[in-house]
C-alpha cells in the first residue's frame, strides 16, 4: 500500500479538500501511473455529491486521466515505464461474460467496476484522477498516441467515448445527417467526431452563443432550439440525433426531426422521466436508444482515431485549488469545454 | 364508375349498416377483385367512429381484404384474371421517393394512400374492404398463394406485415429470444411468425386464460405480466420484445426484460405518453422502437413465408349483418384471434 496526494471530497455534499489515498501495491498484472492530467466530468460533481445515491468518504472523483507508466507488475506485457497512457471511466470487470468477450466491458454481467465510487473485485472502493498516482489492472489502461498532447488528451477517455461509441454503432459515416443536442463538454467532442467521420453535422443548442465554436469545430449548421422554427424547419431531416443535455427535453419535438428509420441516441440522463408518444415512433419507424461510454477496445480505437484526425477537448487547465471553483462554473455551463486539473499542482 | 354493395358507417359514431360505394372504372394499371374475405381490424373500429380524427362517411372499413381477380386494365402485367390476390393497408403511392423506391411505401414521403378513409392520388375518398368489389392498382395487389385460404389469409395483410415487418428488420432469426407482448390479433400472427423465424418465443400476456393457445402457436414459454415476479425472472433475458399492446404499459420494467442491445419494437399506440426513464435505456445500450405494417414487396414476402410455413391466422368467420356485434366482441377482447368478414353475405 502506498499513500498519495488527492483531492477528495471528505462527506456528502462538502468541497473537495486535498487530502491523502491509499493505492494499492503492484500486483502481477497492475500498472502503476504518474497522473498528469485529470479532466473534470460533471458525473464527478453528480457522485460527490451524493446526487446518484450515497458514497463512502472521502471520495477522489476523476475518469479521465492521463499520464505516463512509473511501474508495471511482473506480467504486464501491454505497457512498459514511460509509455504515456490513460485511464477512463473504467478499472476492472470480469473478463469473461458475453460482454466482456465482446469488448463491452462497460456492460459487464457481473458489474464493471468504476474508476471511483464503486466496489473493486477485491473488496475496496475505487478511488479516481484527482491525484498524484493511480494502480490500475493492465487491461484498462489504455495507450494514448503521440500526436495527442496529455491534457487535451484527457477529456477524450470520457467524453470522448461517450460520443464516439453511439456515432460507431449507429453507422455514422458519409452522408449521414447527425445532429448533436447540447454543445458543452460531450457535445463538442461529439461534433469533431461525427464531422471526422464524414457525416453532415448540425448543432442544435438552446442559444447561438457558441455558433463560432460550433462552426469551427465541424458543424456544417448551427440552430437555436429556443427558435420555434428551427423544429419546423428541420423536421424528418436526420439520421441521427446524438443528445448529449441531460436536462428534460420535449421528446416529440425531437423525434419529430428524425427522418424514417432514425435514432435519437441518448447519452445522459434526465432525472425525470421524459413523456414519449409512442405515435411519433410509429410514423416512420424511429428509434430512441441509449448509450453508455463505451468498452476498452473501443476507447482505444477512439484514441488512435482522434489522434489520426488531429482531435482534442478544448480545455482549461486549472490548479488543483481551483477544482471546488470549477465545479461551480461547470454547474453554470461556463466552461469551453473541459476543465482538466494539472496534476502536478495536487502537492502544492 | 360502378356501384357495389358495402357495409359503411353511415356517420361518425354510427353501427354499420349495408349501403352501396362507388368504385372507379378500371383505369389501364388497376385490378378490379371480387372480394372473397375481410378481416375486421381494431384500426377499422377506431377509425369509423371517428377516435382518430374525423372522416368523411359513410366509409366503408376493412383492410385485410382477399378475393379473385375479375377484370384487369389494358397495361396490367402482374395480374390476370382469375388470380387469388389480397390487399392490405395501402393502396397507392407516389412510387418515386426514396422511400417508395426502397419498397418501404408505408413511409411514402407524399403520404401513403390508406385502403379506407383516405384521399387517393386522384382526389377520392378510399373505401375499404367491407365490400363486394374493390378496384386497386395493380402494384398494391398481392398474390395469394395457393397453400393460404383465403378466409384466415385475410387478416395476413395487416396483421400479418404489422408483425412480420418489424420481426425481420430488428434480425429475429435462430437464437434470439423474442417476447411477444398481448396475444390478440397482432400478437398470435407475432407468435407464429417469430417462432417460424427460429426465435425463442415468450407470450407476456396480463394472465394465463390463453396459455394452451400460445404455446401452440409456437411459444416456448407463457408468461403472466399481472404476477410480479415475471419481471424479476425475466429481467435481462430478451433481444427483442414486440408490443403488440395499445393500451399504456410501464415502459420502465418492460426495458428491464431487455438484454444489452435488446429493442422493444410497438406497433401499437397508446393514446397517452408513455414515462420513458432514459437511464432504462442507457444502461444497457437498449432501444425502443415503431413499426408500422410494412411495404408491398414485404407484404408479398411475408405471404409466402406463411405459405411456406402453414401461418394462417386463427378466424371466426362471420356473416355481414354480424359485423356491428363483432366490432363489440373485439372491444371486449372477446375473439380467437380475427373475425372475417364473408363477402358474399354483403348482398344478403
Amino acid at each position: 500500500m502506498s499513500i498519495v496526494t488527492a483531492y477528495a471530497a471528505p462527506r456528502e455534499a462538502a468541497p473537495l479538500e486535498k487530502t491523502v489515498i491509499d493505492r494499492r501495491e503492484l500486483g502481477p498484472h497492475d500498472v502503476l501511473i504518474d497522473i498528469a492530467f485529470a479532466g473534470i466530468c460533471h458525473s464527478d460533481i453528480h457522485t460527490v455529491r451524493g446526487d446518484w445515491g450515497p458514497q463512502q468518504y472521502p471520495l477522489a472523483p476523476g475518469h479521465e486521466i492521463t499520464g505516463t507508466v512509473a511501474a508495471v507488475g511482473s506480467e504486464v506485457t501491454r505497457h512498459v515505464v514511460g509509455d504515456r497512457v490513460g485511464v477512463g471511466c473504467l478499472v476492472n470487470s470480469c473478463g469473461e461474460c458475453r460482454e466482456c468477450v465482446r469488448g463491452q466491458e462497460q456492460f459487464c454481467r457481473q458489474g464493471a467496476v468504476g474508476t471511483y465510487g464503486a466496489v473493486d473485485r477485491d473488496g475496496s472502493i475505487t478511488q479516481g484522477g484527482y491525484s498524484e498516482q493511480v494502480v490500475v489492472t493492465e487491461a484498462f489502461v489504455l495507450r494514448i498516441p503521440d500526436a495527442l498532447p496529455l491534457d487535451a488528451a484527457a477529456p477524450l477517455l470520457c467524453a470522448g467515448i461517450t460520443t464516439y461509441s453511439p456515432l460507431r454503432h449507429w453507422r455514422v459515416g458519409p452522408g449521414t445527417r447527425v445532429a448533436v443536442v447540447g454543445l458543452g463538454g460531450l457535445g463538442h467532442m461529439g461534433v469533431q467526431i461525427a464531422h471526422a467521420l464524414g457525416a453532415e453535422v448540425t448543432v442544435l443548442s438552446q442559444t447561438l452563443s457558441k455558433k463560432d465554436d460550433g462552426l469551427r469545430l465541424g458543424a456544417d449548421q448551427y440552430r437555436a432550439t429556443s427558435d420555434p422554427t428551427t423544429f419546423r424547419e428541420l423536421r424528418s431531416s436526420f439520421d441521427v440525433i446524438l443528445n448529449t443535455v441531460s436536462a428534460a427535453v420535449d421528446l416529440r419535438s425531437y423525434l419529430g426531426l428524425l427522418d424514417v428509420d432514425g435514432t435519437m441516441v441518448c447519452v445522459g440522463a434526465p432525472a425525470e422521466p421524459l413523456a414519449l408518444t409512442v405515435g411519433s415512433l410509429i410514423g416512420g419507424r424511429r428509434s430512441i436508444a441509449g448509450s453508455n461510454i463505451g468498452g476498452i477496445r473501443e476507447t482505444q480505437e477512439m484514441l488512435d482515431f482522434c489522434a489520426e484526425n488531429g482531435i482534442v477537448a478544448e480545455i482549461e487547465v486549472i490548479r488543483a485549488a481551483e477544482i471546488n471553483t470549477a465545479y461551480e462554473r461547470v454547474l453554470a455551463s461556463d466552461v469551453r469545454y473541459r476543465f482538466v486539473i494539472d496534476a502536478s499542482t495536487f502537492a502544492e
